[in-house]
């Protein structure tokens, strides 16, 4: 099965959208972990105990853990021995170089640390891409549009027909061969959100910027599925993780993402509802 | 002292322009080495040992460490730990995320581990760039025109004034108010590199593309120094780490790093030598 086929079997078999980010800070973890042997594994661990069954995704934030260096990069293999294999596993590396160099990040990330999917950088162009896309059942979330303040700046430099983040969108269109391409596409930016997903209706959209970032989850939902209420995913990371500063934290953080799904599906639903009618 | 003002300073120090790059790649280790507890770990200390005397720079290249997992990752720690103070340590990475997540690659990379610089991808924007701008005597060289064939997909996109690189450079320039700003300009399109040169006179170059990525080592030198023959840094990397799969391979990667050394000082002497007459 290609990976956007397996997209939809995981989405479809949890019933969800929400892509619950991992970008764990031991600065906000609660007290009592602190005095944990390794706090980082503990907060992680007990986050994908209690977000599991709301989650179609989870999300990897690789800074996270490189920031505690070669211990950190050691709970990362841990956790993607511990991660139901029903729910999709997306390395948010933003890797991409020449080609050699890239094919290492691919075979470290899709084989070695065996994630399902993982975040690309386009900017060096398509021979940087391609070594993430050599396994068809393995998925690459290409930057397109992100979520930033930043994305001002480069991703809408046009060329008097199109900005550089839909040049991207048609590039990616043209590399899924594999039927293993997806975007990233951020929610802070409605409107350029439902252009991308028309320009690139069967591909799956990885959509942050909901929660901590602000957007409006509504609008994100309506304007960022395909007219099936599918192909994408709704990462939120801070909004989940730090719901509570107690010993609760994981149960909290667990009853918000099923709270977010739920939410996620009810405008998936008045979508469908909507344009049935 | 800022970053560039460092980056003088060790050129002169070493009178080198030479950055060795460290991609090593198990599959073409000697014999000999495979049988060691440890070969990723001492392939990279025989090689800097051998040719830390003719280096400005050593370019840690983190695919090929990450490709062992934490345990490649250790790798880079130890080696942070043997490489001379009087060398110039560069992580190549290519991050760029946005900013809370860029924070954490940068403490993790310019702090914890410690390298004097990182190169940076800018597509998503100043924001993310900017942590890792954050301390003065630390640098970035941020993706500009990169030595792959793939620049051509988004690298030349243009407004009709000026591509995409064009438009990096001009940024950049911008954000230097550290004085800590490089760019990465490959010397695999000379034309453009002259260009850039003339639109940068002030910023320190990362050049790759010589060796085994084939550019032509004088056109590079002569139009990616500046008029003083100054504020570059040529990469080679396989071209020097596998000049032989003996047990010599330490001691050939050394004379072939003080070759290339001492042909960029021969280019560089015939280019001021050339502007005075």
């Amino acid at each position: 099965m290609n990976f956007n086929q397996r997209f939809l079997s995981f989405t479809r078999q949890q019933n969800s959208l929400l892509c619950v980010g991992l970008d764990p800070d031991p600065k906000r973890f609660p007290q009592t972990l602190k005095r944990d042997a390794d706090p980082l594994l503990k907060f992680c661990t007990e986050i994908i105990d209690c977000t599991k069954h709301a989650a179609a995704a989870f999300k990897l934030n690789f800074a996270f853990f490189e920031a505690e260096g070669s211990r950190g990069y050691a709970v990362l293999e841990k956790l993607m021995q511990i991660i139901p294999p029903n729910v999709l596993t997306i390395a948010d590396a933003k890797r991409g170089d020449i080609g050699n160099s890239s094919d290492m990040y691919a075979r470290s990330i899709l084989q070695r640390l065996n994630f399902d999917a993982v975040t690309v950088n386009p900017y060096m162009g398509s021979d940087a891409v391609a070594p993430f896309l050599q396994w068809p059942e393995k998925g690459a979330f290409i930057l397109c549009l992100t979520s930033n303040p930043g994305t001002r700046d480069f991703q809408y430099f046009s060329d008097g027909q199109k900005k550089l983040y839909e040049k991207v969108t048609e590039n990616v269109t043209g590399w899924n061969g594999n039927q293993n391409c997806g975007l990233v596409v951020g929610a802070t930016q409605p409107g350029e959100l439902e252009k991308v997903r028309t320009a690139a209706p069967g591909l799956p959209f990885l959509i942050p910027g909901v929660g901590a970032q602000g957007a409006d989850l509504e609008t994100a939902v309506r304007n960022g599925t395909d007219p099936a209420g599918e192909l994408a995913l709704f990462n939120v990371s801070r909004g989940i993780l730090y719901q509570s500063a107690g010993d609760d934290f994981a149960e909290k953080a667990g009853r918000e993402a099923e709270k977010i799904k739920d939410q996620i599906n009810d405008i998936r639903k008045a979508k469908i509802n909507a344009a049935a009618n």
